[in-house]
């Protein structure tokens, strides 16, 4: 039993849990290759049974289904008023190798329940809505991530888009032909009234405050970077050590350094050395190089490059101080994302009418969320992960979790398809 | 031009420099990988026909040669009185994978060198003069290292050393078979009465101070250490610094703390992190897993015990400063050799006779002389290696150095197979 067990929501309009668990579930066992993982990589022939699937339920539920140039799918559910621009929702189908049954998958299927709660109790919405499944999110097979959503958005071109290769060569543009997802609509380049997106939050803030739902106010913004130490390999018996320029020895100073300025800028701040590759690496060798990754995250421009002027000075003293060249080469950097106003208010709002406990959060991850926040309103529903589940990277919840994100991405789309005082009218009756 | 050129020795008694480095570059071709480098492991194909070389060379200088059980290789220059026990040198012909081409060879052609010019000099010694070239020095192809001279000393059985396997499940007694070097003399068991071996230094020391023979005193001690920090793989932008078990935060905790026992001890003291495997060492996961490895080398047994209660401390304080999980294993553990008085006099007297810069030094790495050190007087004379090379391990030396440290080599062996007045009187007659 974990703290989210025994959810009872405070209004009658909700969507049915079991069925969006056994979609879930059905969905989970395309590319799985365990019980909890499945690796199914942006447009493998995975991926396009995930996409066949979701399109064929979407098809029962009576949508409109259309497919864009880059292979985003829209499956559509009319509103009173199609001269109106529509409310979007939804996440993506794609994975990381042994990636997490729920990263995506959840967010598209809680969209499609939605839709077809809305169908049961016959509630027409004044705008229509949309459930999007964005192509490419994860960045695993094609880089960068997020490249469905972000041509969509405008962050990149479509021919940019197309044109991404994968480690053999192959062309996105022909992964989606043989997949049969090269749509004939056009990319973006439409009104979109809101977007909202419910995903698992893949950290542990949610469940450490025994909190259902998190209302996302921004994403964290990223820097990453590549440094690699050259002193000199010599041998660990004989090199006496104030003669020794030890690579591994300036990393670990720097490593330090990343956790220091991580402390720094807590509790908003992430600082992380992920990767170290030293050379030689043999135990009797004073090692002569050391590369290793630096990834800093902060909600806050500003405090990013703050954080980048420590780490570069850093370098540059570590180097001096170990008689050590070093190589610095930045590679990512996002910008930080603030979701809007409106969006984050209307998910706490929906939590509280239905009663779970919600609190703000700030995304670490880049969502297609944070790509469509350049186009339109945009926000973010988060449910807890359960570190109970032995997961290295916490990527499992539970059917009450997922039934609870639903509900408020719901109540919340809701709010912005409806309008005004008609979402309580409409929220009375249902 | 570098600084140990142009050395004129002050006595007439000295080796052929010019036969001795043309026997070098003849036996460095044997596996040779490179101009400067040679892949000869133990008891292969190539280390096979470098011994059947140097015992052809010691035939046709009129030596006796004798095989023992190990596979060690016996060249005898009779002295006056055979039976007095015999003064023996030499080293091994044995390599690492891409190894230096002087580590080895040096030590016993400049053994066999010095028999051939005392029978140019038609020079009779008290003592018999042996040159031994010991069996898997290395250790690179069986574990351990040393083990031709250990098995000689006492330190393991013979059937130990002929039940080592490599790789590839390769008994060293089949090897031996194979390459015809399973000798008939029994291992060991006989009086020495000295040992004194020629070795490259394979560190900066004698560079840095411009002398061109070292006088070893003594071998650093040494303890290995293989340590492994467990914490929790996590995403590295969602996971709060507060929340995170970061091995490779703690692992770069160690690594300076291993750096700080090293400085503490100094000069004599090497402390080294020279293997560090991160899992999962990706950029964007907080690494859940460091193992690292730890060399301690210290010439005083007490220091090194020291250094291994600070180390084990600090393992226990990083572990529970960062939330982590600690295997700890120990595993070298080999006891510091002081190198006796008298020999090491011998090397320093021999210097200064021949007017060749000498300074006492430690020995980093073991060598066969260690494992003389516990049966019979022992000693070492270091020559310089030179980094103007510019090889990562130092391996490089020059034609003059090889010969002033043969010529010290010679003129320490004959003080002691010659005895008191009788080397003096000699050399002066010589």
């Amino acid at each position: 039993m974990n703290a989210f067990e025994n959810l009872a929501p405070a209004t009658d309009l909700r969507v049915d849990g079991d069925r969006l668990w056994g979609n879930l579930m059905e969905i989970g066992r395309i590319g799985a290759s365990s019980d909890v993982e499945l690796t199914r990589l942006a447009l493998t022939d995975s991926d396009g049974a995930a996409r066949d699937c979701v399109v064929a339920w979407a098809t029962e539920a009576g949508c409109e289904v259309s497919v864009d140039a880059i292979g985003n799918i829209f499956m559509r559910r009319a509103g009173r008023r199609d001269d109106l621009s529509p409310v979007l929702t939804g996440s993506h189908l794609d994975s990381q190798p042994d990636g997490g049954r729920f990263d995506g998958a959840c967010g598209v299927l809680a969209g499609l329940e939605i839709l077809r709660t809305l169908n049961a109790r016959d509630m027409q919405t004044e705008r229509a809505l949309e459930v999007v499944i964005w192509t490419n999110e994860e960045g695993a097979r094609f880089h960068p991530a997020t490249l469905g959503s972000g041509v969509f958005a405008g962050a990149h071109t479509l021919d940019y888009g197309l044109s991404r290769t994968d480690a053999d060569g192959v062309r996105l543009a022909d992964a989606l032909q043989r997949i049969g997802y090269a749509g004939p609509a056009p990319c973006g380049g439409r009104n979109i009234y809101a977007y909202l997106e419910m995903h698992i939050e893949q950290g542990p803030v949610l469940e450490s405050a025994s909190a259902s739902i998190g209302a996302v106010t921004a994403a964290r913004g990223r820097r990453g970077y590549e440094i690699t130490l050259i002193g000199e390999a010599s041998r660990a018996g004989s090199t006496p050590m104030e003669r020794r320029r030890d690579a591994l020895f300036g990393a670990a100073r720097l490593i330090s350094l990343v956790h220091d300025i991580g402390m720094m800028h807590a509790p908003l701040a992430c600082a992380t050395v992920g990767m170290l590759q030293v050379r030689p690496n043999v135990h009797n060798v004073v090692p002569g190089r050391a590369m290793l990754t630096v990834d800093f995250r902060h909600p806050d421009d500003a405090v990013l490059l703050d954080m980048d002027a420590r780490l570069r000075a850093g370098v540059v003293r570590v180097a001096k101080d170990g008689g050590l060249d070093s190589e610095f080469r930045q590679t990512v950097s996002q910008t930080a994302v603030r979701f809007d106003a409106g969006c984050v208010a209307a998910v706490r709002r929906a939590a509280n009418h239905l009663g779970y406990p919600c609190m703000d959060i700030v995304s670490g991850a880049a969502h297609d969320a944070c790509q469509l926040a350049r186009v339109t309103a945009a926000g973010m529903v988060f449910i807890p992960c359960l570190s109970a589940t032995g997961r290295d990277d916490a990527d499992e919840t539970t059917p009450e979790l997922i039934e609870a994100g639903a509900n408020v991405l719901m109540h919340a789309l809701l709010a912005h398809a409806l309008e005004g005082d008609r979402y309580a009218a409409a929220v009375a009756r249902a």
